[in-house]
């Protein structure tokens, strides 16, 4: 390779940074539907949310209209430990597809939680502290989101309390030895210590638990304890405004060097890294400055935009959450324990749902072993070890190079790299001894699950 | 915290990237001591060491006048994958020890190896492939060096045979998956299969093995396989030439902000990493352009430094290798098993034995439990996990802050964290478990193990 014009990693400096995060509902023609309160399907209102979510974070979540948050300088100061994080051009991915493409991805895993989640994190934590709280409660399916609030919880003094989804919890024991490192107390979820888990374990015994549980759970333990509240790393728009930086700081990143990517891809679980990549670049979509594709990338085995619906559903399998719109496969959806990794939401963000249902964007669902192969190819040429949430970005945007190979285009690709896979390892070890299978619901399956959907629309 | 005018990370550009290696031994005025044939104990002639190393390795590990070396351009595009790495200045750590020091430190676990090793895996695995070889054997202790050479390896489609000490091979399965994903085979030592192995196993069954065992079969492999050579990861004055830039990016950083530090602080095991981080200061040293102090810190259950004696030895136990002057505790030596992660060698690099023996240099041994609580204290200020070879600095660092606490002085203090403790989780448990314990050799242990060294003085 000879010396290159744009260099491998792109950091921005520290004055760089993003000073607001940006609020891409602003922009939205259609906002996405509002929260109902289950028993009144009436809009929630900011007192009813106030019960279970910080207030300030709840002000931050109805607010559809102001396009910029000020990021706190106690916050600016946490993400200085490990932001900006870099854009890499993949010069070495490149050269090994022999494609014309441009590859770029913005890399969120140089920290100790993995993965993009302390974004978030540590505002949820901080909007806590501020509030005088003593404490806070989460659910965490792969295990970054609680690592990354542990860290956060650690970092200010804030008590911790993590439901983990038991299949997780078992595959991954590490994962909870870091959460301890870091002061949080781990439950396997369900668990015997909520009233909706021992439900949930008679009603499905032996259960490898979902992330639509463990969200139960967390929130019960949330408001039934003083001083507590609930806190969720993805879905809501306010981890969506959060994570916004992700994209920011991509989009500055690219400006600098004059580069303009033609297709933004990246893994849909939730949707916060998705939403928090997309955000400055659909705005620009919006308002009609620029034009990009986008591409959501999910797991074949829980494919909430593919196949879902676009309905009014509970965010969680015990139901004691508001009602969100959004892209859904039925919170009684349970996804194939045998899947590796996060993204076994069973619904998506209300903000990427409103888009994906307005055509802005796009979605393709894939298969687990594809993901891995590509997992492999990347981590040999780029060095880095990636997430398998990570990995399914990474397979589809070594597709579209591929395409690029083949009509000769030369495409700017940009995808997020969300994190790292060190916690992964079992699920590589499978896919090595050919242990590992794909699976995909019946269209039976998902029937079935949407026919339990709540009663709105 | 208000805005600060050092950034809390120091990342050079590409471009400000050291292209030159500085070797250390060209400013010593006693050089190094040379290796010696074991059978003879007449230097190594480069044509004797050219069965075991590549070529351009062996010019390198001889060669004590050349002050600097080239950086090939293939290794150069290697690096660009993940440095120029940061240097932190840690500014919540010095609000957490309320210390008027300022604490730097150069981070060099933003790899999938995890640590520092890959400088010198890529040059040595670079430096195998020009030369024609198939493959490369090598040891690997916590799983580092091993992980660092099967990227390295991998990326340029060379072989790669790793004997893993037995004891890290059962205390860190993934570190073996992660190694299997970059291509390379992995065999816990002693092992059957080779004769050294067969042997030593024959001597103590059940040893959890040594880094001095799994050497000595790596050695075998390599020079009984055509078209093999055998690379070491640390120790080696070629390793230290590599490891220089960690040094130089350090002090390239620092200069940019006018800063100099008044201590400088490693881990030592062989001590790649101290050797190279110290390389361009300790060289202002000895040309007398400025001062600085040094600390070796290791373990206090390998204290090769600090209770071992400064002769000709093995490098391995199975007596293979050449003989090396250096502070040894024996090549019969075998740290507990009970110690968790590296720095488990008996031995210590020729040039960092002569620097410390020419009092250019201190060294301290630290208690593992001391260390982990160091570890976990940095965790949750500065967000980064860190390893535990690399807690042991960490600690040394915390102890000197203390200190200027206590005197008033505005000390700067620069110390290297080598690398991450993903893979070290279970020995984090064991920490918060109060499992772990403090072991040390008796007066005893280490004179008998001294009373089998060569007579070669």
């Amino acid at each position: 390779m000879s010396e290159k014009k744009i260099p491998y990693k792109i950091y921005l400096s520290e004055d760089e940074m993003p000073r607001v995060w940006y609020n891409l509902r602003a922009d939205m023609a259609n906002k996405p539907a509002p929260l109902l309160n289950p028993a009144t399907l009436q809009p929630m209102t900011a007192a009813e949310l106030e019960g279970v979510f910080c207030k300030e974070l709840v002000a931050q979540e109805l607010d559809d209209h102001t396009p910029y948050f000020e990021i706190p300088r106690e916050i600016r100061d946490f993400y200085k430990m490990y932001r900006p994080s870099p854009l890499v051009r993949a010069y070495c991915l490149e050269e090994k597809l022999d494609t014309p493409a441009k590859i770029y991805y913005k890399f969120e895993g140089n920290n100790t939680s993995g993965s993009h989640k302390l974004n978030s994190a540590i505002a949820q934590a901080y909007y806590a502290k501020r509030q005088g709280l003593t404490g806070v409660t989460t659910e965490t399916g792969a295990g970054q989101w609680g690592t990354a609030l542990s860290m956060a919880c650690g970092y200010l003094g804030l008590d911790c309390r993590v439901y983990m989804v038991k299949c997780s919890y078992e595959q991954k024991p590490f994962r909870r030895e870091v959460m301890k490192v870091y002061g949080a107390s781990v439950t396997p979820s369900p668990s015997e210590t909520t009233e909706v888990g021992r439900k949930i374990l008679a009603q499905f015994p032996g259960t490898t638990g979902s992330l639509g549980c463990a969200i139960s759970e967390a929130v019960e333990a949330a408001v039934s304890t003083p001083g507590y509240r609930y806190v969720l790393g993805s879905v809501l728009n306010q981890v969506l405004l959060h994570q916004s930086i992700i994209g920011l700081e991509a989009k500055t990143a690219l400006d600098k060097y004059g580069v303009k990517p033609d297709v933004v891809i990246g893994c849909a679980g939730g949707g916060s890294n998705l939403g928090g990549l997309i955000a400055p670049f659909m705005g620009e979509k919006l308002r009609g400055e620029a034009d990009y594709r986008f591409i959501a990338v999910e797991p074949a085995s829980c494919p909430s935009f593919t196949r879902g619906a676009y309905r009014y559903d509970f965010c969680d399998t015990g139901m004691v959450c508001p009602l969100a719109k959004m892209y859904t496969l039925g919170s009684g959806f349970i996804p194939s324990a045998d899947h590796a990794g996060g993204l076994r939401f069973h619904g998506m963000s209300s903000v990427l749902s409103q888009l994906y249902d307005d055509g802005l964007m796009e979605a393709v669902a894939v298969k687990q072993t594809d993901v891995f192969a590509a997992a492999e190819e990347f981590a040999r040429v780029e060095g880095i070890l990636p997430a398998p949430e990570s990995s399914h970005a990474i397979l589809a945007a070594i597709n579209e190079a591929k395409r690029c190979r083949e009509t000769g285009e030369e495409k700017t690709i940009l995808f997020g790299l969300t994190g790292t896979g060190y916690f992964d390892l079992v699920a590589y070890g499978k896919f090595h001894g050919g242990e590992m299978h794909n699976f995909a619901p019946t269209d039976e399956d998902i029937a079935r699950s949407l026919a339990q959907l709540p009663k709105v629309d």
